[in-house]
């Protein structure tokens, strides 16, 4: 089975990409997504990862996406004010101005159609029951939608009912090298520990663990 | 209401802007998008009708999609085959080749981006009864899964279940300048007259009526 992954760079997306590669039936490619978010600096971990299981890699740069903390004022309109990233727990209602609306359904919408042009099988996403509380676009509706959508391709989403400790051991398992991952939304030279991304992870991967 | 309209510059989405503007409650944006069609001078009609009524126009220049006879071969991945444009009837097997895999959802996640980081209400598509044999992006169950995705922010769709010729009926009446539109795909100096899209213009809207 040919299938196109959403690969950000971030810990769940690569975890699944060794997922997916344990599976001797499936042959994946990756896409990243520059949509102007502060920490576009996922994209190079990403490239890391695909280059370590050998793996093509395809980036596209979209026009800016605004509405949301995660990125600068989008150039579309100029009316978006910047925000600042919230700190907190990942799940806190703080967290919400850290949702980019229509992003997981543009991400989406560009693998679909990279993949079905490519004669692909299947396009992939990491999101996870950790996300649900605060992002609409990372529930199970919204994947069945998705599904619903784009049929005959298929969505795949493993790790939507697990929570990020679980996403987590598995990438023990699988040996997954995380410290080249990148999380923190701040995007700045070292993580910044107090963004909701940034707790989620201590949490659910503590850094004196590894 | 601030709606964000999908203004394509075509028969349809043009008598749209008309229609809505006719609601004195609705404060009309335009939007159009540059995903690589052949047929884009499309978008200096949208940018035309935008002027005519008197609101913002909003162009978005995309990452040029693949897949479909209605563009070059994709930029971004070099392997999908450039195919002709299908002349024919507009509900032929053959016109599925002009099917964008993934266009409308995209076109709908900017829109939504951009319509909820300035705090509008919703955003309008003039798909309608004739795209249903050929396009699944524009049948009544993509429309009710991209509301379902997007709510709390509303999806119109009032031409859903609308032929082009009842379409053609609502332009007749609200005076729509129908000579300024653009329909045929090839995007040639003057209209192909055998391309599905011009086909079935001529069938709802006989060049000879006006």
């Amino acid at each position: 089975m040919k299938t196109l992954l959403l690969l950000s760079g971030g810990l769940d997306s690569s975890i699944l990409l060794y997922y997916l590669m344990e599976d001797a039936g499936q042959e994946v490619t990756a896409i990243s997504f520059n949509y102007g978010q502060r920490h576009s600096k996922e994209i190079s971990c990403a490239r890391w990862f695909a280059e370590d299981v050998g793996i093509s890699h395809i980036i596209v740069d979209l026009p800016r996406l605004g509405g949301s903390a995660l990125t600068e004022p989008a150039v579309i309109t100029n009316v978006h004010q910047s925000e600042k990233i919230p700190h907190g727990h990942y799940e806190d209602a703080c967290m919400k101005a850290t949702i980019v609306p229509g992003r997981n359904m543009i991400m989406l919408g560009y693998a679909a159609n990279i993949a079905i042009a490519n004669k692909m099988d299947a396009i992939a996403i990491a999101n996870h029951a950790g996300d649900h509380a605060i992002y609409p676009d990372c529930r199970e509706d919204f994947i069945r939608s998705m599904r619903s959508v784009l049929s005959p391709l298929e969505v795949l989403s493993p790790f939507c009912t697990f929570s990020k400790k679980e996403i987590v051991n598995i990438g023990w398992e699988l040996e997954v090298p995380f410290g080249m991952t990148w999380t923190c939304y701040e995007g700045g030279k070292r993580p910044c520990g107090k963004c909701g991304a940034c707790v989620e992870r201590e949490e659910a991967l503590p850094s004196c663990s590894w």
